[in-house]
């Protein structure tokens, strides 16, 4: 039994392993253990375990189609399209070919790992429809490669990215009429990766399925922006140094919620997440967060971010907006930083006149202007003027990235037009 | 929507509220939220939340009742009885009666909470036959209290846990004839909270589920003790002081598995989670740690183990080892910790002499003894003679604890006689 479970423990290792270059243990996985991946990997698996091969697809389409929401009624994550893409894994033979089926329940048994150990990673994509009724992605290959990231770390099984981004097209071009055409709406998009091994030992699933579900969503602020409000926590600890909150895991979600609770039994909308005695700013748990300040000395205008430093999601959106600050904004004078700030750096900013404004950032809303941040007791104004819902920099990368999302921007590398 | 959902907020919060005494967030939280609380407690719940009430329990058997394994090829976790224990959980409407089922697949859709934030928390406990065909829980309210205490941290709702072993006590008698008579031998009982919600929105659950199941087990080293390896991590972290290392959730396993893995690859049993510059022992992961050492100074033989500084699992074994080593090992003459230590004291002490014996406890296995711990390129040894698997404290805790459970020790309050 040991020598079972200890070959099916390196089949899955080695699995991931094949996929080093998107994998991406941690540099220090990697470095300390290549020798001993290497030998498993040539002792254990040869050629057996399949790629994904999107010719394979086979489709059944639903004998019961939906009738459409008017736009006005949709609501995030709450109705879904008539489909759903399933892959299964298995350890001896890798992917199985896809399946696009009527969207329907998963039947699982009660000891499956993915309900008590949280074997489980996700991705948040959107398809747009352009002025031509095209249907478009954005930067799926970003997802892709998080989404390997996050399963490599639960050991889980990685996959070609490309392959999934040509699945997740037909899937979603099969669903296109539930995309309103108006501007706004889209397709939110959930790749899901969940282990599906039916014992209760602690070791990694021998089994794993990838299915993605897609919810038709409309704008984020249907009348316009509105400035959020968040509290900044400092009694409870989001991520770690050396733990996993630079992935995409279930796990980084659930216990943000009492905090999040927290916040808004005192008003806020959200909580901001502080790191250590220095109160460094980190992330808001399901944005990434934004602030332009002028310099003390020099009046240079910044716009920072907290850097990647394995605490911080890697968010797609926060790669956007730094992307496009370096291109269109340093030219204008600004410095792009990713670098560790403080709260109190913010709060002098505030006191002193040159915060300018801060914003949230992530595939939900695009960008989230933040009005104030309550922080031991005392209220950090973050520069916008009264009746204003959004600094220019804030609607400035909201129409950039939605320029390209929707396609206005011809060409764009970031629009993956289906 | 705001308002609905906003409400629904408080309905599961205020639910957890009222479980205050078992619940325990943080302290911190709780006192800086004490008016927020009561406030939302009064104008959003009333009185339609129920409690469990374990005389509406259905009953529905199996008309298919499964074959009794040979006891040696029990594998822990992979087959289950017959039966499983469900409770199902509303914002609105509280606990639902309870069911006792065949043991089934659980139905859910794909967009269900669980499976996307892990909103999952569980418990590990364990069912005897006593020398007269007794059945015998050990403990079973501290398992009820830390799953309490685990749900109030993810959101999920919180019980009685009297009315809960009084339903897993019914559950465990109707498929007891899956306990083997035989010494070692045991029931694995796996009580899971999860959350049910079907949507995406990130927030608490506005439904969840209960749910029991259990698996016959064989000893845990079927031929006397083994002494394992363990190695030191010191690239990753499991746990950190205001993270949610001390609850049992999903959320702290899945993380675990590639570290340990990469222990596997250079032929460690485990590894074990050090924290800080410091290099502070925490624990295995799946186990508790102990380490007998004699005093540098003094000669005096100290037991001691990492203190539930929010990092460390509460384990029942741990606190079970303690009380009998305070009880029946201080008269002795010992001197019994919970205090922080680091590997490099363990490493002084092999290295002066003075290392007795080092062991894991947990449910599974009441106690593992530890023959060596790599770390930093190094084998720091643990005490343990040649040909020896098990030092005295080990082999003295196993007996006494095992004589509790298996009713040897007539009237122990520890021992719940169903």
């Amino acid at each position: 039994m040991l020598q079972q479970r200890s070959s099916r423990l390196l089949a899955s290792f080695s699995h991931s392993l094949r996929r080093a270059a998107a994998s991406e243990l941690s540099t220090s996985l990697r470095c300390r253990s290549a020798r001993a991946y290497s030998i498993h990997a040539d002792a254990s698996v040869g050629t057996s375990i399949q790629e994904i091969d999107p010719t394979k697809l086979g489709i059944t389409k639903t004998t019961t189609p939906k009738g459409l929401l008017p736009p006005e009624e949709l609501i995030f994550g709450r109705n879904f399209t008539d489909h759903m893409l399933s892959l299964e894994w298995t350890a001896s033979q890798g992917w199985l070919p896809a399946r696009i089926t009527p969207y329907q329940n998963l039947s699982l048994d009660p000891a499956t790992c993915v309900f008590h150990y949280a074997f489980e990673a996700f991705e948040g994509m959107k398809a747009y429809k352009d002025k031509e009724g095209n249907v478009r992605l954005f930067r799926p290959e970003r997802n892709m490669a998080r989404l390997n990231k996050s399963s490599a770390r639960l050991a889980l099984p990685t996959f070609d990215g490309d392959a999934m981004i040509d699945l997740i097209g037909k899937f979603v071009k099969l669903d296109q009429r539930f995309i309103p055409e108006a501007r706004g709406y889209s397709l939110y998009i959930r790749p899901t990766m969940i282990g599906t091994q039916r014992t209760l030992g602690v070791g990694p699933p021998a089994s794993a399925l990838l299915y993605v579900i897609a919810s038709p969503v409309g704008p984020y602020y249907p009348t316009g922006f509105k400035a959020v409000s968040l509290e900044a926590t400092d009694y409870a600890v989001r991520a770690w140094p050396g733990g996993v909150g630079d992935k995409k895991l279930g796990a980084n979600y659930a216990p943000c919620i009492v905090p999040q609770m927290e916040a808004a039994s005192r008003g806020f909308h959200q909580n901001l997440w502080l790191f250590g005695e220095e109160e460094y700013v980190t992330e808001v748990g399901t944005m990434n967060l934004f602030a332009a300040v002028k310099n003390k000395e020099t009046g240079q205008k910044e716009l920072l971010t907290a850097p990647l430093d394995g605490t911080i999601l890697e968010g797609v959106t926060r790669d956007s907006v730094l992307t496009l600050a370096r291109e269109r904004l340093e030219p204008q004078g600004w410095k792009v930083s990713e670098r560790k700030f403080t709260m109190q750096e913010l709060a002098d900013a505030s006191d002193e006149g040159r915060m300018m404004e801060i914003f949230g950032a992530g595939t939900a809303a695009v960008v989230s202007p933040v009005r104030k941040i309550g922080w031991k007791g005392r209220m950090v104004d973050c520069g916008l003027p009264d009746h204003t819902e959004a600094g220019p920099i804030a609607q400035q990368m909201k129409d950039w990235i939605e320029g390209i999302q929707y396609g206005d921007e011809e060409g764009h590398p970031w629009s993956y037009k289906l």
